[in-house]
């Protein structure tokens, strides 16, 4: 670790953020609490913003990172625009599909490096964003995205990111994660790295007014579920409390109006600000169980991600809720329940039945009907007790209990 | 702004965040938000990461910038022997006062010169992590430091900075500000770039058991009027509100526990996170009057900076009070005062009350006793209304009002 300090094409000079993780667990257990976020720009037409930004950084040509969804609702085309109007060569690719494959990570670096690229703009949900950074691990540190799955694998720095996001969900614009499946394994592969943080997070509340009503409510129970895993997270700390803890409350009060009509304004803003509080919570607290066994389950099987996490997310309360009874109080106050007289157990089941009934109230299911989900039961248990996430759960889990999860929703 | 990287001596790049302010105003009424922070390291030993986070960030040769105080209490030596255990050469500048002076960034910006450095170390308080920034601004942008008073004057990017905060107080680590004195104008010079933002921040509570009482005392009181001026700025965002009122919770439960003892280890834990949190708090949202004033006072006079905040603090919060009453009744809550029932007018004059006796319980006295203040309020009032922090304060202010507050406390 003497100089990470790398040239990079054209170049761009940026310091590596490795070793970050080194002493992990340690480092829980010596209570060094570490906090990282990208430079944030958010509101009503930020988006604009997006071509200077990436001058800014250096940029001298760049790969913009979409979607078919994110191109027909107009999005791709205003970015290009904003790229002209800077000045600023670039090009695209959008070839990237829901639960993205390594395939596509492959087939953007070859963009990228076909057209002598220096720097990656993604504007879309958590798929494009993660696919974006994933194509930036490639392009400076070579191999198959597989080899960079789990915690700090990435070893040499990686090109300017702008990320802009569109579904006020998986918080990946501010994250160090990108989750990419790996098509021989079928398998989700959680990614960590404090070099995945992006350098610069446009979030533009006025891009939400794009998304259908059933991908709001998946999305914004993802959000949901970020909050409530990074606030009981082991390595949760009051930087990453404070935030988890609005994200609950805006959650609660702005999740059912704006699954309920895509013109409120008020509601898409305050949906976009949750996400983005979730985002910092959970990428410097991690997450825990319910992203586990979703990652493990979404990799097998096409369902959203955010239903997923709502499925599971009570059950998994209920079964962490020993680990930290007063933070299941907390989550039960910011959900607006008034808990004076309550004890923590009383707080921490009405906060699970909170959960349910926001879930109920906008349309997403109590279990999963995927047929063959049952039958691979055992498998997916072991592979979400695999996954990065698990390691930050409050509560110890084993395969049997990953198990007694799954019972209650297949 | 065509590109804004710029090659620095030894190779070292690092993009400048320039044109951040540049339509700070126009942004603010466009609802636009933006949010910066170092990478932050926190925790009991947290500095033993010094040597290790510098060379990660490239450096070759690094200026460490401290106080003897620091140094008579250890600190300097710990941060040469980590310096020495990562094998980075290293020069140091310690000639760093109390409200330092523009003379004083010269002297270590010429030995930062004089041993071809390339990043820099500050250990110390606000005086010391000030003198830190504002050397790097001179290392790579020449000129005076008068050059870059006021907002985004710094032109060229800035040598890598690590900044370990021993005085849970200034926020100086996490923050774009770095006050100076002008010493032939005799005035604070308030210089705000998010250029000035550190690379990374240290944050180690276990430096605070060095501090003397009186230091925790009124270092405490600026850490909750950055808290307080941070909520009511009109720049304020739900990003930096969590953290703000986080801070004043702390204060209110902390800050005489911890004057009280120099080894409540609680207590300076809990010092050192507020102090962290209003910094980022204070550093995104800008602060207001109470500082306005105080820095024009502190150009003038040898009072410590964190006792004139707090003697004006309460004044300020009642001048203010109109312009955000529902703010001022939410900042009583997070002091721990039961608002319920209670109007927004009289759970502002129950926070203001309770900011009163936080002073007085800790030894700040309530009004000036410098002679010669009295006889310089026209002018003290004049460079009051053309501080930077004044732009964010939430109520207009003219020089008649600025004067008013003076007679309370004079």
């Amino acid at each position: 670790m003497k100089n990470n300090k790398q040239e990079f094409k054209n170049g761009i000079y940026k310091f590596i953020r490795i070793n970050f993780h080194k002493n992990f667990h340690k480092e829980i257990g010596m209570n060094i609490n570490k906090f990282v976020t990208p430079e944030i720009i958010f509101g009503s037409d930020a988006i604009r913003q997006a071509g200077d930004a990436c001058v800014r950084l250096g940029a001298r040509k760049v790969l913009i990172v979409s979607d078919n969804g994110v191109a027909n609702a107009g999005w791709l085309e205003k970015v290009m625009d904003l790229c002209k109007e800077s000045h600023l060569p670039f090009a695209t690719f959008i070839d990237v599909t829901i639960d993205p494959k390594d395939r596509e990570v492959e087939q953007g670096c070859r963009v990228f490096v076909q057209h002598e690229c220096d720097a990656i703009i993604g504007i879309g949900g958590g798929s494009v964003l993660d696919v974006a950074k994933a194509i930036a691990i490639l392009a400076t540190n070579g191999g198959a995205i597989s080899d960079y799955e789990g915690i700090d694998k990435i070893k040499k720095p990686l090109p300017p990111m702008i990320m802009i996001m569109t579904t006020a969900g998986s918080g990946s614009e501010v994250s160090q994660f990108s989750i990419i499946v790996d098509s021989t394994r079928k398998k989700k592969m959680t990614i960590i790295s404090k070099t995945l943080v992006p350098d610069i997070a446009i979030i533009d509340p006025f891009t939400l007014v794009t998304k259908d009503s059933s991908l709001t409510a998946t999305t914004g129970m993802d959000v949901l579920t970020h909050a409530v895993e990074a606030y009981v997270s082991v390595a949760a700390t009051p930087l990453t409390d404070v935030q988890a803890k609005n994200a609950l409350t805006l959650c609660a009060q702005y999740l059912r109006p704006s699954v309920a009509s895509k013109t409120n304004k008020e509601a898409k803003e305050a949906m976009a600000m949750a996400s983005l509080q979730a985002g910092l919570a959970f990428s410097n607290a991690i997450l825990g169980a319910a992203h586990a066994i979703s990652h493990a389950i979404g990799g097998k099987f096409p369902l959203p991600h955010g239903e997923i996490n709502a499925i599971l997310l009570p059950y998994v309360m209920d079964f962490n809720f020993i680990a930290a009874p007063k933070r299941f109080s907390d989550i039960a106050t910011c959900l607006g329940i008034d808990t004076r007289g309550l004890t923590d157990r009383e707080a921490g089941n009405a906060a699970i039945q909170s959960v349910k009934e926001l879930s109920s109230d906008i349309g997403i299911p109590t279990k999963f009907k995927q047929v063959g989900l049952t039958e691979m039961i055992d498998h997916i248990s072991q592979v979400a007790l695999e996954d990065a996430c698990m390691i930050t759960n409050p509560r110890d889990m084993d395969i049997e209990q990953v198990k007694q999860v799954l019972n209650h929703v297949l």
